[in-house]
This record gives C-alpha cells, sequence and structure tokens, in this order.
C-alpha cells in the first residue's frame, strides 16, 4: 500500500519504521529533515511537505505533538487536506484535542476524504515493538481501510465507535487515569516513607497483589525511587494532555476533581522550574514533597 | 497444630474453615454462636468465649471488623490477651488501626506474648479458594511460626517488616489505592457517557489496554452498569478504612488531599442515606450524579 | 465631555444614565435597539454602530457581557477602534479576560490610541446610586482623563498599576474571592443546620462579628434561605469569570485550589440544569445537596 | 459577684482582669503559679486548685487551651464539677470540641450544675479592651445569668441556642470562615504577585472596596508582606480548631471540601517545621510557595 507518514518524533519514526519493514511504499515527512534519515536508509521516500507525502497516497498517518502542529500539517500551505485524493484515508494517531478530530472529521467529511483517529497508548520501545495499544475510532468504511494496517503497529485495536474524536477522548481518558495512579503512588510511597516503610518494598508488595497492572510497576518504580529524568514521556506533554481532557469535560458538563488536583500539581511543578527534562511521574513529586519526604522539586538537584 | 480462632464472619469464617480442612484443631468463636454451626460440623471445636478458644492453642487469629471488636476479644473479659500461653502467638488479620496495632504490639511484648499483624487483600470467594494476598509484619520470630501458616491461606504472603503495625498500614494504603480506583472510573465513566460512549466499552478497552489490573475489571463493571447492590465491600467499611488511613497519615504528618477527596464523598452518600446495603464502590455514584449521568444516590431505586 | 457609551445591559444603562445626568454629550449604542430608548428619553443620542458612537468623542465607554462582544464592539465591522479620533480614549468597563486586555492594550498602543481598563465591583443599583467600586489601570496621561470621569461613576476607583489588564486581573481575583465566600457559606449553612442551628440565625451572629462585610450578609441571606432566583449576577456570568480567573491563573503558573473546587460546583449545577435563571450564589447549593441539606439542584421548584 | 476564673493564658489573664476591675470577688487558678501575680497585684484572691476556685463562687469561668486541659479542670481531680455549689454556673470560653460540650451539658444536667458555652471570636488585644465578639448558648435561666456578666466582657454577645454545644459549634464554624479567608488571600496574592501586582496593593484596593471585614485587613497585610512571625494565633491552634471542624461535620455527616483543603495545608507545613512560632495565616504559605512565590515554609528564615 501506498503510505504517507507526517510527523517523526520518537513514536512516528518508530511506527514508520514498522510500517517500512511491513513491505509498503512510505513517503515520510517530518519539520526537522534530519529525523528522517535513518528512514530514507531504510527506503522510505522523503517528502518535501505534508502535502507531497500525501498527494499519491492511499492512507497517511499523521504523529505530531499538539493541536497546533495537527492542524499545521493538516490544513496549512502544503498541508495533507488539500493533497489528498478523494476517498484517501487520513489515520491520526496523535494526542490532539477532542475538538480538533471534531472539526476535522466535519471538514473531511464534507470534503469527502477519510478520517480516523487512532491514538495509542505506550512508549517509545513499545511502538517499536509493534505492541502499541491502538484506540480507533471512525466510519465503517473507514474503519474497514485503517484496522488491519493499525494490526500490524499494535497489540491491539480497540475499536471506539463511529466518531473518530470518540477515539481522542479514550485516549484522553487513559491518560488521566495514569496520572491517577501517579498522584495515588506519590502519597502512597510519602505515607509508607514517614512510617518507615521503604517505598520501594511498598511497591514490591502491592504491584505483587492485586496492583499488578504494568502502570503500577513502572510508575510505582519512578516515584519509589524518586528517579524523574530522564522522561519517557514529558512533564509538559502530560500537563498537556491533563489541559485536553479537562477542556473536554468541561464541554461535556463533567466535574473531575481528580483531574482538577493533577492539574494543579502541574502549575506547581513547572512554577518550580520542572519542565521537559522531567518525566511526567514527578507529579508525585508534590505529594512527596509536603509530606517531607522529598525536597520541592527546584531545590532537587 | 492447635488453632484458635475468633470471628466468624463471611472472611474469617472461610479461613477458619481451611485451618479445619489442613487439619489443624481449631476451636472457634464467635459472639453470634450460630455462625460457629458450619465449622463444627467440619470438626471444629466451638468455644464459649475468645479466651477459652485461646487458652490452650499454639496460635490464635483475628478476623474482626473493627477496633472496637478487636480491643473486645484481645483485651476485654475473656479476652484473648489474659488466656494466651506464654509464648504463644496471636495473628491479628482484622483491618484494624495502625495505633490499635502498635498498642497491642507494646502490651504483647511487655506480656511476653507473640504478635503478627496479617491483615488480608482479597473478597470472601478468595479467601474460601485460599487466593488471598497477605501483608504479614512482626518480629523474626514470630514470623518463622505465623508464614508457614499464613501460606495456607493466600496466594502469597509478603513481607513488610517487624513492626506489626506496618502491615496494618500497607492494608490501609491498599484500600486507599483501591479508593482512588473507584473515583478514577467514576469520573472516567462521567465523562465518557456524556459523550456517547458506552461506559461498559470504556472499561473494556481500557482493561484489554494498560489497565488490566483485577480492580479496574471488578470496579469498572460495577460501575460502568451502576450496579452497587449487594455490597461485596461494603460502603460503611471502606469508610472506615479510609476514615483510618487519614487518621495514620496525619499522625505522620502527610496531607492526602485525594484521600480527603473520597472521604467526603462518603460523607455525602452517607447523607444521601447510602449505607450499609451499597458497595463501597458506589463512591462513584458521585461523580456520575454530578455530571447528570445518574440520580442522587437517594434518589435511586 | 463627548463620549460614547456601548453595551446598554443593567450595568451599562445604569452607567450611561449617569453620564448624561451629569451633563456630557452622550452617543450610546446597543445591539437591541429597544434598550437605548429610556437614554434617548433622558437626552442621549442613540447610534446606528459603535463606530458611530465613538467616532467624534474624546472618550469611548463599552460594558459588555464578555470577550467576544467585547471584540466585536472594538475591532469588528463598524467597531469603535476604527473609528477613535487619535488620542480619544476607550474606557472598557467589561469583565474580560486578562489576554483580551492585553491584547486591546498592545494593539491600541500600536494604533496611537488610548485604552484604561475600569472593571467595576457592584450589581446595577449600586451603578444606579454611583455606589460602585472601581478598578482603573493604564498608562498615566490616560488615567489623568479616565479618573475624573470614573470618579462620576463609583464611590472609589482604585488605581491597580500602568498596564490595563492588571485592572481586569483585579476584578477576577475578587470574583474568585467572593465565589470563595459563597462556598464557605454554603459549607458553613449545611453544618449549621444539620446541627440544629437555623442557618439565617448562624450567618446573623457571624455577621454582627468579625464578618461584617457586605458580601457576607448579601450571600449569607441568599444561600441560608435558599432563595437563589431571580439572579443579581446570574450563574453563567459567575462561572465565566472563574474559568477566567483560572485561565490567567494558568497562564501565569498559579495553582489555585479554591478556584478549582468552585469551577466543578458550577459544572455539577450546570450539569443539572441550573442556568441562567439562578444566581450566582447557588454554588452553595453543592454544599447543602451534599450534605443532605437540601434537594439537589435540579429537582428543586 | 464571687467569681472563679480557670485558666490564665494571653485570653484568660485578660478576661479575669477585667473582671476584677469590673469589682467582682475573683478567684484566679492557673496550672502555671506565676501567671496569677499580676492577678493577685490587682485584687484577685490566687487559688490552689480549680476546685477551690469553684467551691464558694456564683459563677465558675473557664479558659483554657483544649479538650484535654477541660476536661482535666472540669472533671479531673480537684476539679469543678466536684467542688460547684448546686445551681452555681459554669461558663466555658475554651474553644473545646462540640463533643466535649455535649458530654458536659449531660453530666451538668445530671448533677444539677448549671452550664453556659460562650466561646469568643477576638485576640487578647480586643479581650483586654472588651471588644470580644461572644457566642453564648445554653438553657434560658442560665442564660439569665451568664449573659449580663458577658456583656461586660465583650462588645457582643450572640445567643445561639439552648444547647450548650451549638456555640462551641458557631465558635469552630467561625474559625472555618477565617481560614478560608486566608487560604483565599493565599491563592489571590499568589497570582497578583505573579503578574506584577504587588500583592499589599491588591489587598488595599479589595479592603477599601467590598472586603471591608477586619479579617481581610489583617489577615491579607500578613500574608502580603509574608510576615507570619510572631503568632497572633498560632498554627497548632489552628490546625487543632480545623480538626474539631472536620470531626464535627463528620458526625453530622457534611463534607466540607474546602476545610479538607485547608487541613491539608496545615499538614504539609508541619510536616515542613512549621509550628507554634508562626502564626496560623502561614497557610497562605502554600499557595504562594506552589507558585514560586515564596520559598517552602521550611526553607525560610
Amino acid at each position: 500500500m501506498k503510505i504517507g507518514f507526517v510527523g517523526l518524533g520518537s513514536m512516528g519514526a518508530a511506527i514508520a519504521m514498522n510500517l517500512v519493514e511491513s513491505g509498503h511504499e512510505v513517503h515520510v515527512f517530518n519539520r526537522t529533515p534530519a529525523r528522517a534519515e535513518p528512514l530514507r536508509a531504510a527506503g522510505a521516500h522523503v517528502a518535501a511537505s505534508p502535502a507531497h507525502a500525501a498527494e499519491s497516497a492511499d492512507v497517511v498517518f499523521t504523529m505530531v505533538a499538539d493541536d497546533a502542529a495537527h492542524a499545521a500539517v493538516t490544513f496549512g500551505e502544503a498541508g495533507i487536506a488539500g493533497a489528498l485524493r478523494p476517498g484517501a484515508l487520513h489515520i491520526s494517531m496523535s494526542t490532539i484535542s477532542v475538538a480538533a478530530a471534531q472539526d476535522q472529521a466535519t471538514r473531511y467529511r464534507e470534503a469527502g476524504l477519510a478520517f480516523v483517529s487512532a491514538p495509542v497508548f505506550g512508549r517509545p520501545d513499545a511502538a517499536a515493538a509493534r505492541k502499541l495499544f491502538i484506540m480507533a475510532a471512525g466510519e465503517d468504511a473507514h474503519l474497514t481501510v485503517a484496522v488491519p494496517l493499525l494490526e500490524q503497529l499494535g497489540q491491539s485495536v480497540g475499536i471506539v465507535g463511529t466518531d473518530p474524536s470518540q477515539a481522542n477522548l479514550v485516549k484522553l481518558i487513559g491518560n488521566f487515569m495514569l496520572s491517577a495512579i501517579i498522584e495515588t503512588l506519590g502519597e502512597a510511597c510519602a505515607v509508607a516513607g514517614k512510617a518507615g516503610i521503604d517505598p520501594m518494598r511498598l511497591v514490591e508488595l502491592l504491584t505483587s497483589a492485586n496492583f499488578n497492572a504494568p502502570p503500577y510497576k513502572i510508575y510505582g518504580s519512578l516515584i519509589a525511587s524518586q528517579q524523574f529524568q530522564p522522561p519517557g514521556f514529558s512533564l509538559p506533554l502530560g500537563q498537556k494532555d491533563n489541559r485536553l481532557m479537562l477542556v473536554a469535560a468541561e464541554a461535556l458538563g463533567v466535574p473531575m476533581p481528580l483531574a482538577s488536583l493533577v492539574r494543579d500539581r502541574f502549575l506547581t511543578l513547572r512554577s518550580q522550574g520542572i519542565g521537559a527534562a522531567h518525566d511526567w511521574s514527578a507529579v508525585a513529586l508534590c505529594a512527596l514533597s509536603d509530606a517531607g519526604m522529598s525536597k520541592p522539586a527546584h531545590l532537587r538537584t
């Protein structure tokens, strides 16, 4: 299949490489061209713009950082929407806002273009290993094309519904749930530590019992050891997703006090100088610091 | 081994039965005598008081509802502490307060009695199936006796430390973490539902991805379907453990804003008439009701 | 002085009338023309557009509902900015966002136009009685013109600083502080009422002691009697200001957990069907309802 | 009138002195005898125990630090309750728990003793100047005796009801409302300060407008200048009252999320080493510190 791929960050590059290795003809584009070189070496074509990547493709994937980048590559100058052939499919894997996905769905429908939202759970190593959990939503006819491709890229593809933005909402909900685990572990490790129980031992005990899901293990280890660098998923990206969750919930009329609590944690950390160099699990630093179990974030070295 | 067992609620009865079936000589006591009859039929001896259950035992287990019941059977009239032989071991499996466990540890040490705290994670069906996760703490010499017995009763025994009350704290932390999952799922299902995503589908999607720990599955299903009756673990018991968690954290100087949020949920539900007839996962009703996704608790039928 | 006045809601109409009565030549505009008739009867000129109201004025006032309305009358078609004479002054009394004020300050400076932000505290009756508390910010030369005029319209004019948007921030902070009083009174009346103390008696006792500021008296009486209709300041307007406060705080990197709590109260009420027909003091209904002291908002009649 | 007075802390000493100066025969007792000397010099009799202060009195006042001290001087060895003449009146001005007042009311009624709760709002200087706001509750016959005396000690006496503990609840509610003002001002000063508005200027602007109650002025000035030493009302005492408020609210079934927020602030500060040397307005340090507007409490010098 002839595929365009726009956005070669650590996630996008790993996914695009898998598409190349699966034998597709892949035309890649990245704003910073150097990141396209490993793909070129593997057999991909390097396009000069999103439009060039899209113009002859059956399917175009995008995996970019935020709404602004998504709007730029989709509807900006030399963007995808203006170049796609009638009937061609755009699969957006980015974690963008519900509103942005709704807007694109409307515009694509009016333009006779196909659109599937397919955000993912998993870090770059999972992307490389085709172990992503993918949430997909879109019209049935579009999913019929998208799902077989997505199944080549992850360990499961969950169908959320016919409205593409629903997949984005589920992704935001998932990240909200991860942030809740981080906050929970922060408070748990603080109380354990002050009672003389090694937080790492606490995490071992609990993840050997009922709390055996991967996030408890991964974040529990980071939080118990207060190892928030280097970032696996950076704090500003986590803050962005928290913001998108709260905006979506507000539009739906849903109070989310736990998400609001996490929101304030992010703001506190940012005001203390914690940013892109830290993993978002540093949210747990607030609970640890408030309990006197850690220096405040900005005073750690 | 000669074993006393005090407290034959749904958890205690299942555990005591397993001890009988493992071939121990078990002397049981329960405040309401009728609950001892199935044990008697299986070969247990029925004692007339905690003291009688304890007086010739090598090990006495207790599994009672709260601090008051624990104090009554341990230090009250015809209680265990006054009857135990020197060197005999008391294993407390109840979810009691950290302070109560600390007090008992001090008094037993002074009296030359052995004490291990061994609270459990798991519901009555898990107790019956010897699938409990058991957290144990106590002096090494006491654990040497306790652990082989406990291993007959659960799927794992985690050693927390040498201070018995630390096991109680870990148990409270575990229940706090479960309550955090319940609140998280309440907010998640509210936002999904108002976006037109069936909450049950949301739970399926997420528990098929990273959120694959049993609590997400069990509570996710209850919350998505708003089925909070009959109780597996009743709301007032959940509220009691939340209170014990906050008291322990306050004594340690640890703010736990997420536990405070859950505390207010319990108070709201109790003021709306929700109580022992409901499972503690009804905490999620608050988020659902605030979003207009459910009638408030007291107006449901 | 020759004055333009745009926006004749209940606040704007009262202020404009005072300007007419003070002897100024006032050219008024309102989107719904009928609201201008009482002003015409009092001697004002009725303009056909914001531009017409502004074109020959020394000073133009605006008092409109939100950022969108402000942008429309200022920078929209036939807007003020395109019609103002060089050196003429625009005094914005609307509660708009900090960002909108910052944007206007930049654009007016570039265009050689004068801009003072002067939002007010007080309800329509206070506006009519020239009892408003006015917060003003702008360059000194602009304040020199604005302050004497503003002093004709309120009981005090506080100078915030030289950056117009700072007055908007102070206004948002003031409304945040009012919302905190409302939440406080809701919780206080709930606990008093359940202890058998008439909430109205509680309010009398406290406002006769240290809590003798007008907001405690006004909102205390409304909340104790659960009289939230008709609105003095409507719930959606209060929600809008809460949102603007949180957006401004987020931009500044300031967590405001109390404002976040109030935010969730607004969302809860909106999801229960409470809206423009209710006063924003209905925020207190959440605390009352959670305590079982009131029916939830949507079930009251 | 023959009066006993137990508890000569800074509040009690000032009140007792006023009673002496009003011409009453006052028998004082304080655990630390040296504090009684200024009263002796002014004409008071110094008693050797609470019982001695009470035994021939028509009315006994108590003003002590907490429930434990209150129980000791009332029901302990050589306590008031065992010494009071039949029909004599005990006026408790201490901020004790609702439960303690309820317990005393029951025991005094059974013993044929009179009991009025009369906690106060005001600091030592207000006590000395007879400017206290006093909340009184008790049976009508007891209030008939108490109120004329209390009117000699403050600027107003508010009658709460016939159940003494209701006055204690109103006192706790009042302190809750003060703590809400402190938190509000902390968040307000943080956001103003980061926007370049001097927090002291913010406080001036707002207290010159609608927020003109004394607590806004007093605490606003302390918080804007971050002057939390020496204490007017010490942080641990504020924390104690917050705890009593939450306990009373929990017993009544009332969630108070704003009080819970303040509770966590106290815990954070205590874990950072802030204690009796600081005023309770230091609660605002949390908001200031989270915004990066102050060093965390324990790192200030």
